[in-house]
Parts: structure tokens; C-alpha cells; sequence
């Protein structure tokens, strides 16, 4: 059945308050075929999301609470979306777990609702074993702390996994004579350089070489904004996929 | 069974005096798990792949050769990867019809076999459906007679494809005031911008918007070695394959 | 003498509680050097600024009251900064004129105050002579109705002109077959090529070409905190300038 | 007297056999109003460019043997423009000597003829003072020894001169956390990254940003035609430029 305006999904958001659950609440909103049915932040009750008959939950709480609330609306037989971090292994087993008495319920743990990103870092790991050598350029404002970003580390770590897949070795290299980091951090052999500069928000460019052509991937982000149709995308989705999903691209059916 | 040095593919070049033929044999030549048998140009009898015990041939010849070719190296049971371009329907349908006769001989024949044109072109199909607008940039030196670039229109026709799949209406465009050309060519609903520069040699760029967030895709191309290994993968590909397959991105298994 | 902290510029903004002015507020407030005395808006008095002793205004107002704001200021020999469009010839003129009894008055309008649009557009017309072909591509959200932007028409206008003055030709050009408008705007036979994307902000990029290389200038513009440079720079050079100067590029020193 | 086709200027080249010398043979046959008058290479003797009647020489040899061509020629009153290499700061004082006894001679000697890298160099220059950070990004093949390209490092120079000059201190950097080398190599502060990968050429890319807004320079670099508009350029302006200039910046009147 297509979900349209005259039976919409049913959507409660956790965290309503926050940054991104703000984000959230109006992007649903704004969404055809979808409504806000319940918005519950520290304080509230979470039972208004049941009482209010929401079909999935849009989760952008904190990592002390969100097992608590995913526990919850697994029992009410509700869908998940979430962007809270701080999932590790062990964690994931406690929802996968849960899951398994509730076959009709899907969860969705999502690092990255960046469309673009997810997008950018499942082409660099279609494209990698083509090419003989893969570099990341990635560029950020300049209060930023760590470097390389998350995201382009995480990059380089799945080109360098299908480059193995493939049986490559790394990429060929006649520096001699270097300047101290001219040539970047190297993840897993993979080549990682990291600009900083103010006027710059979050982008990143995925480069890959081969004698007489290169294919490179970009991607800009310009504000939270940009997550909002990935986490749209996933409130569709997650209706129609039992057990427990982790990273958007495993939605995006490339 | 892996094809190694000890049983290297045995490979024929048709046109191996041509430019893109000459290309060929140097490429086969310095393949690991490749050798060349013979090499076959105007005046030369086809006979020799034969006798040469070749299991695939490259064929950069001409239309008017190139369907006799193919009928005699089906009979022969080799296998052929093909850059000569002027494959209509009909002629396609013909060799369709050759290879129903001999179950395990395949043939591959490819407009394009620039890996990353290939790529670009296959990955703004998978992102076309998830962003409300696309255009294209091709940029050329300034020699080219066709505008925009045969290339770029087919993947403007494929953007338009999938976004019509998903049901996509065109993206939104504000634009009252408008210079003469300013906004492009519209090749089904999408824009395509060409630009014309000595210095500049063969790039595509392909843009994908949404609020908040842009994802590019860019192909350059410096020269025809560049084609190189998407002929070799085409060669190692084409033995599994019975049967005709059109287009490189068939044997990418993307 | 160096203007430091302890004897600021002192700044009046009048339109200062506008958008562009309360930026400018802001930005003079947190300017090393500098410090606003003075905040005037609609309904306010102008005397307001001579009373506090303002030496520059920053005028972000109205092209209905700036000429009035002028004559104010300039009467009482302070200097001004002005953004607010609508300056003709004949205005300009008539601000000269008034400037003519105030030797020491000095006065800069500048249509843009965005210093890397101001830079690039100056290269641009550096570099013009030294390159056979030149074309510009300018990226923008697709909300703006007009194409090209009006800083890239302008951009194409001073290229056409450097290249004019160094008896370059039009750039060869071999198309024989173009899809409508896939070369872009022609002004004064600069091509310009207008991409309309959600995701995008302003975004301007000048190429160069010639045999074998290509030089590109490329200005991305985020926010209108992008402009408050620029302003900052004209409160500080406009001191030292008596007379009308016209556009921010004059006062670079370049 | 404008040089037209009725009396070309009477170049001679030295070293014409070589690779560069070759090219520089070639150019000026083909520039309008130019004429080669004498070829030299190892072997023959320099007397022929003044038996020719050369008024320019481009010398294209060898550390080893430039400066007994230089003393050479200019004792014969003619220009020379110079891409041979190893001038230290000594060599170029004997040179300076030789013309002060030649008050019509001039001489030329550039270490960089491509115009696009001399005129990325001169706005990088020029845009520095303007931002509070600037980054550089480098991309050649993988052949390439030194890293960061000596290009990159001496455009840093140049960038950390000016903004030293204009009293800005080291753009702000919030990196707390980095993997070695991911913040590139540090040339007087100045961040150079070096992206090296087949199918790259040589690339410049010189970043620039502040609040809201960046500007970007950049140079991309095909093959070694791309010198012979800045040979061409040096023989022109070498006549009417006694004594001797170093850097083909220098000859661009910006």
C-alpha cells in the first residue's frame, strides 16, 4: 500500500526538542504521506507516542536514554529511526535480541543520514578494485577537532577492504623526498589529506587513478538540513524491514 | 580456474595496426595472466586467430568489417570484446541470433570503454532518484565538433530515466530572466552545460542538489590508454559470460 | 597614525537595524580598531552620527534616502561607505560634485562588497590577455530567477574588454552541431553557463585555457557574513582617500 | 615598431635538439611575427646565431654550458631568454656584471615559463593579505619524487611573505586530534598537501577563506606545450628590457 495524504505514517519524534529532533519534526511535517503524531523530549512520557498510535519513531535523543526508549517502542510494536550515537557491538546485540520475539518491527541505527555521504562512501567502495590507487581530500571549517573527519577515515577504510577484496596492493608511490605530512595520514595504506579553512562547512572529495584518467567523488555538505531526506528515507523504509538495519546505505537498495 | 602466467588468456587483436588496435596489443601484452597470439589488420587472413589458438579477440576495425569478423569467430568458438562502434539494433539482433547457435561463446561489444565514464555514468543512475535536481558539465578542448558530448547527453538520458522511475517531476527552476543559452541544453528535463577550452582534454561533471547538500561525480580523461583497462577487464570478463552483452557496465557487477 | 584600541574608528551604521547593517554592526563591534558610536534607522535622526563624532558611516539603507544620508554626511565632513544600489551615472556625478568643496571627504560605493567576487573578478581580467579562450560557469540555488548572475555577466563583460584592449580574437570554437543553449550565454563572446541547483549557494568559477594547461579562479560564497570583510576594509581605507571612489576593487591596492 | 610578419623578430635557439629546445623551435615558427634564424645544439658553433643575425636567443641547454652562451651572446648584443636551470644567486650576479658594460641588452631567466603557474603564483600573492588562512593542494602522477612539488612549496613562501607583511598571524587551526600527516606538510605555516596518483598530470590548487566565503586558484597542467605561450611571451618583452629580469612574472606587467 502507498502511504499518501489521506493515510499518512504515523510518526513520533524523540528528542523533539533538540537540535536535530527540531530538524526532524518539521522535515516530517513537510513530508507528504507522513504526519508528527507525537513529540516527546526529556520530561515527557513516552507512552504519548503509543497513546498518539505512531507508527515509526524518529530517535535524536542521547546515548543514556536511547535503549530505554528503543526497548520501549519495540514492545509497542513500533519502528525505529535513529540517529543517537553511541551504538557499539555489544549494544547492537541487546536490540538485535529484542527483534527476535517482535518479527513484524524494524530498527534502523544510522551513523550518517547524509545522503550524499552514504552515497559518495558506497561508490568509492564500487569503484576501488577499478583503480590502482584512491586518495581522500576532505575539507571543513577550521574548528574542527580531529583530523581526518570520521567520514573520510571511514572512507578510506572501506576502499582499502575492496581493494584487498580485490587483491590489489597499495597504490604505487616514487615519493623520496618528503616534507613532513606533504603527503597526508595514511588509513590502511589509503591516502588521507585534511584542509581547514574558515568559509568551508564539511566536504569531501574521493580520488581515483589509473594511467590517463581519474574518477573523483565529491561531496558538500552546507548544513544539518542535508540530513533530513536521509532520515525521510528511512522512516519509509523501515516499515517494510523486520530486524535490526545498521547505515543507511543498507536502505538505499544501490 | 585463475588465468596466470603459467595459462595466460590467449588473446587475437583485429585492427592491431590501428591506433586503439596498436594500443590494445601493448596493453595485452604487459597484462599479467595475458598474451597476445596473433595480430590480424586489413590484408592479414582471420585464419590466424585461429590457428594461433586464440580464446578471445579484440576487434577495433571498422563497421564494414566488423560483423564478418564477429560470424567468423563465433564459428571458431572465440569469444570477442568490441570497440568498433556503428552496432545498430539489427546488426545486434544478428549477432544475438549467431551466439544462440554456440551456447558457450560470448561476445562483448562496448561504445565506451573508459572505466570511470563507465562508473560515473552507473553511479548518477544510482543517485538520480534520491536528489530533486541534476545537471551535467562536460568541458572539451575546443576542437569538438558536437555539443553537448555524446557522453554526457546519454547519461542525462539516463538521469532522466531513473528519475522518472521513481516518479520525479523535474527539478524546480526559478529562473525568469534568462541570456539566451545561459541555463544549458535540456536533454529530457536535464541541463547540460558544455564548455570549450584549448588545454582542456575530456571531463564530465555530474551535480546532484538538494537542500542543504550537493554530491558530484567527475570523469577526466587525458588520453586513450585510459580505454585500456576497460578492455582488458572486458577480455578476462567475457569468457564466463556466454552470449551477447552490450555496454561495459553489464560485467562490472556494480 | 594606526588606528588601535586605544583611539577606534568611529563608525555610525545607518540602515542598522536591515540585515546587511546589523551584520555590519556586528562586525564593526568585534573589528580590532574600530567601534560604532552610532545606530540609525528608519525614523531615526541623522544628526545622530555627527553628534557622536562618527568619522566613516557604513549606509546599508535604501536607494530612496542614501542620496539624502550623502549629503548629510559629506556636509559634515564625514565619510561613507555605501552598499545600497541604485547609483546611476548621474548620481555618481552628483556625489562627485558635492565632494568637490569637502577636499577632505572621501566617499566609497561599491556595488559588492564580497572581497573574493572583488578578487576574482580582478584576476580574471589580469589573466585575460594571456589566454586564447576564456568561459565562466556560475553555480547558484534554484531560487534565483535571473541567469547569468549578475556578478558573472559583469565578470564576462571585463574579460570581453581586457581582451579587446590586447587585440585577442574570440576564442576558437569548432562546434557544428549544438542541442539549444549547450554552449551557454554568449556576452560580448565570453560564454557563460548557468547551473541552478538546491544545495548550492553562490558560487562563481572563471577558466582560462590554452595549449596544454588551464587556469581556473573559483569563488564560493556561503553567507552574507561573507561581505563584512570587505566593509571592514572600506571603513579603513575610505579615511585615508578623499573623493568618490567607485567599487571595492579600487581600494585593494592590487 | 610593432614586429609583424615583414620583419620578424630573428631568434635563435640553443639546445634545439632537445626536448624543451625542440618545442621552442616549433612555437616560434609558428607565432606570427617570429622567425627561427639559427638552430643550435652540442656540436655546433654559437657563432652561427650571430652570423644569422639572431636578436634573441631562448637557451634551453645545460647548467654546464649556459653561462659561456650567455657571456657569449651578450657580448654580441643580443637578448637571450633563459629555462635552463642552476642560476644561484652568484651566477646571477656575473650575469648582472656582463650587462652593465651592455646597457641595450637584456636578459631573461625564468624557472617557470608556464603562464598559468606564474599567474597563480602573482594572485596568491596578491589575495593573501585579504584571508586569515590559505592551504595549498598539489596534485601530480605517481612518478613524481618530491613532495610537496617545488611549485607548491615556493607558492607557500610566497603567501607566508605576504602575509607576514601584512601582520597576520598563522590561520587558526582547532586541530587537537590528528593522524600524522593528515594537516599536510607546513611551509612557513602554510598547510601543502600532495595528492599523487596515475592519470594525474601536475595540479596547483591554492585555497583561500574566511567567514562565509572561499577563494580558490588553480592550475592545471596537460603537457610541455604549455611553456611556449610564456617562451613566446619572454622573447617579445625581452627586447625592450635592458638588463637582466629574473622570473617571467617579472615580464607580465599585473
Amino acid at each position: 500500500m502507498t502511504r499518501g495524504e489521506d493515510n499518512p505514517i504515523r510518526v513520533g519524534v524523540l528528542g523533539a526538542r533538540g537540535r536535530m529532533g527540531a530538524q526532524a519534526v518539521q522535515a516530517v511535517e513537510a513530508a507528504p504521506g507522513m504526519a508528527v503524531v507525537a513529540m516527546v523530549d526529556a520530561g515527557d512520557s513516552l507512552a504519548e507516542v503509543a497513546d498518539a498510535g505512531a507508527e515509526v519513531v524518529v530517535d535524536f535523543t542521547h546515548p543514556d536514554v536511547v535503549l530505554d526508549n528503543l526497548r520501549f517502542v519495540v514492545d509497542q510494536n513500533i519502528c525505529a529511526v535513529v540517529g543517537t550515537t553511541g551504538f557499539t557491538e555489544e549494544r547492537l546485540a541487546t536490540v538485535r535480541e529484542w527483534l527476535r520475539a517482535k518479527p513484524e518491527v524494524g530498527v534502523l541505527i544510522a551513523p550518517n543520514f547524509a545522503l550524499g555521504a552514504v552515497l559518495a562512501m558506497r561508490f568509492a567502495q564500487q569503484a576501488a578494485r577499478f583503480y590502482s590507487s584512491a586518495e581522500i581530500i576532505e575539507l571543513h571549517h577550521n574548528r574542527k577537532a580531529d583530523a581526518p573527519s570520521g567520514t573520510a577515515a571511514h572512507t578510506a577504510r572501506l576502499i582499502a577492504q575492496a581493494r584487498g577484496e580485490a587483491g590489489l596492493k597499495p597504490g604505487a608511490d616514487a615519493t623520496t623526498s618528503e616534507v613532513d605530512g606533504a603527503r597526508g595520514a595514511s588509513i590502511e595504506d589509503v591516502r588521507v589529506h585534511s584542509v581547514r579553512l574558515p568559509g568551508l562547512v564539511a566536504h569531501e572529495e574521493i580520488l581515483f587513478g589509473q594511467d590517463g584518467e581519474t574518477l573523483t567523488i565529491r561531496h558538500d555538505s552546507m548544513d544539518r538540513t542535508s540530513f533530513m531526506p536521509g532520515v525521510l528515507l528511512g522512516v519509509r523504509e523501515v516499515l517494510g524491514r523486520p530486524g535490526l538495519t545498521v547505515g543507511l546505505e543498507n536502505v538505499l537498495d544501490l
